[in-house]
């Protein structure tokens, strides 16, 4: 990944827009009935430049790595979880699995910097940016060069998946601690207080919650002079998943192709992406809203309300899994529903029925 | 379809759903963090009396049907449309159509008293109870005869779709002018004014609205007194496919399988279910939200709230086929996930991680 690349990255075109917001009135339906199912056609028709776009071989990329503000106690799992859960999701026992499973989805596993041994890594994708971040309450989370890395790691695999014929990607991750990473980004990305974008993750008690926002306002006022810009916040802050997922969203927008963004940790990632390059808004789509209290922000910045709220949180592209089937919906209404004119159905009139 | 079936329909079995809520504990994922989807999937355990509960051969049955009260001018498409959709459904041309088949859905058109003819007939199912309703605001908008009709025909279909092998429902409509007999339903039920039960529908503007606000208040005035029972509702303001997915709810529930409850009008007939025999509300899942005012009112009556909100105001079981691959989903999730033990994932513990 190039900064010149990233730069190069254009809004979706707005004619192409226009014409599928003109196709959908010629649909046998009332005009805008099908909701937000219209607006997601209309971009996947603008992104792919078609009337007849597709969702074709929809992937998720899980990004797994390690934290080591972990070491502030911050959440109430150990960090081994992370390679557990690799292991897991390689075994095919995880709930992403399953999800993906029920909807034939395509699900990659990389490990972009879990610290701990991963005995079990067939069909890992292993590209470790380093065993884990640093702990930001003391220090940078990572260097400038790991930074980069991880936000070329995300924008080749986008690449890769593009190359393959995929139309539709989503992002999803694992990482123990990494809900207080997010709220770290989220804080320098929004200007909000600790308080206001910190919650419970995956649980976390009363004592952990403490620990989280003593733990983002000690970041906060270690590096809060030190990150005027999106990349200056993953080195200090991040995740090297984090930095991956914002790669991805970087990558797919370069190439043509939707994001689907999970919850908390995926929305700041993809807030990242977009800070860096505002075009990449338009290849996004929010998938699931969180209940997380910091994710309200970041939606501000990709300027989107998720589509789905099943009052999940739980990360793993669990949330992006369950959108893949209403983006397959959206795309299918659009593109195999008869016209008024095709089917001989009226259409709306302001006189008395006869 | 007897009363004395209806009468014997029992609630689920809270033993079971005490064992599902057991069981997704062991799963590997935080506790209760799959969120709605860990309820649908233990109700679906429960109404199979299962922890390996199946979504086998998902079905939506699409009743059509025409209103006197259209006479009222209450909706901006004349009333041939209904007849005209029914054609489109046949035909494979509308919303509907191309959701289920995004989400293999089975589908069934059942025409169940439209008014007007409709010369394209392959694959229907013709069981019209008569030509189209009365006119509420004049007089019953059917006999009683025609009331229990209706509700038989929906109980046949639930029994037929589960001799079948189906373990999930849907119901939708098409019908112009059901939305103002769904709101007379609605304020039959819940006591409400009309002006608080009417909306848009499809797209009346201000002229229809009023047009529909006083054929409300007109058939309460004229009903009013008339109406005890859930029956006597359906009978004076109601439609004949209301009462069909009403009857189809209580097949279901007899029968042991759960029904997907589409938008506004598929709630109204849901709701004379339930308050014809309250234990339907437990094989009952709210699929989406409505733009409909008078849909909250029922949900209450239901005690329910919705899985999807996706701003669509269209019908058809429209959103019941989105909610189709969320209760794949939640199932997939409980049958298929790994729990802790078998996978070695150490669970959450309040000691500092290693």
């Amino acid at each position: 990944m190039t900064l010149e690349a990233v730069e190069r990255i254009g809004p979706v075109d707005a004619a192409w827009l226009e014409r599928a917001r003109a196709r959908q009135l010629e649909l046998t339906k009332p005009p805008l009935s099908l909701g937000r199912l219209e607006e997601v056609a209309n971009r996947m028709a603008a992104i792919q430049q078609t009337l007849a776009p597709v969702v074709r071989h929809p992937r998720i990329v899980v990004f797994a790595a390690d934290h080591g503000v972990c070491a502030e106690g911050v959440n109430p799992y150990p960090q081994a979880v992370t390679a557990q859960m690799v292991m897991n999701f390689l075994r095919g026992g995880a709930a992403i699995n399953a999800l993906a499973r029920a909807a034939e989805i395509e699900l990659e596993i990389v490990d972009a910097g879990v610290a701990t041994e991963i005995p079990y890594r067939e069909g890992l994708i292993a590209r470790p940016v380093a065993a884990g971040t640093r702990n930001f309450c003391r220090e940078a989370a990572m260097t400038r060069e790991q930074a980069m890395a991880a936000l070329s790691l995300g924008f080749e695999m986008a690449e890769r998946a593009c190359a393959a014929g995929c139309t539709l990607l989503g992002i999803g991750e694992m990482g123990i601690g990494n809900t207080t990473a997010a709220s770290a980004v989220t804080a320098a990305l929004s200007g909000l207080a600790a308080a206001t974008v910190i919650g419970r993750g995956t649980g976390a008690d009363e004592d952990c919650m403490a620990k989280k926002r003593a733990a983002v306002e000690r970041a906060l006022a270690l590096h809060g002079q030190e990150m005027p810009g999106a990349i200056d916040i993953l080195e200090r802050v991040g995740g090297f998943e984090i930095g991956a997922m914002a790669g991805l969203c970087l990558g797919a927008a370069a190439t043509g192709c939707a994001v689907l963004v999970d919850g908390f940790i995926a929305t700041a990632a993809a807030a990242l992406a977009v800070r860096l390059q505002a075009n990449v808004r338009d290849y996004l789509i929010a998938a699931h809203r969180s209940t997380e209290p910091g994710q309200a922000p970041l939606l501000e910045i990709l300027g989107q309300r998720p589509l789905l709220d099943l009052e999940m949180r739980l990360g793993e592209g669990t949330g992006a899994a369950l959108a893949v089937p209403m983006v397959r919906a959206a795309v299918a209404a659009f593109t195999g529903m008869a016209t008024f004119a095709s089917a001989g159905v009226s259409e709306a009139s302001v006189e008395e029925p006869a």
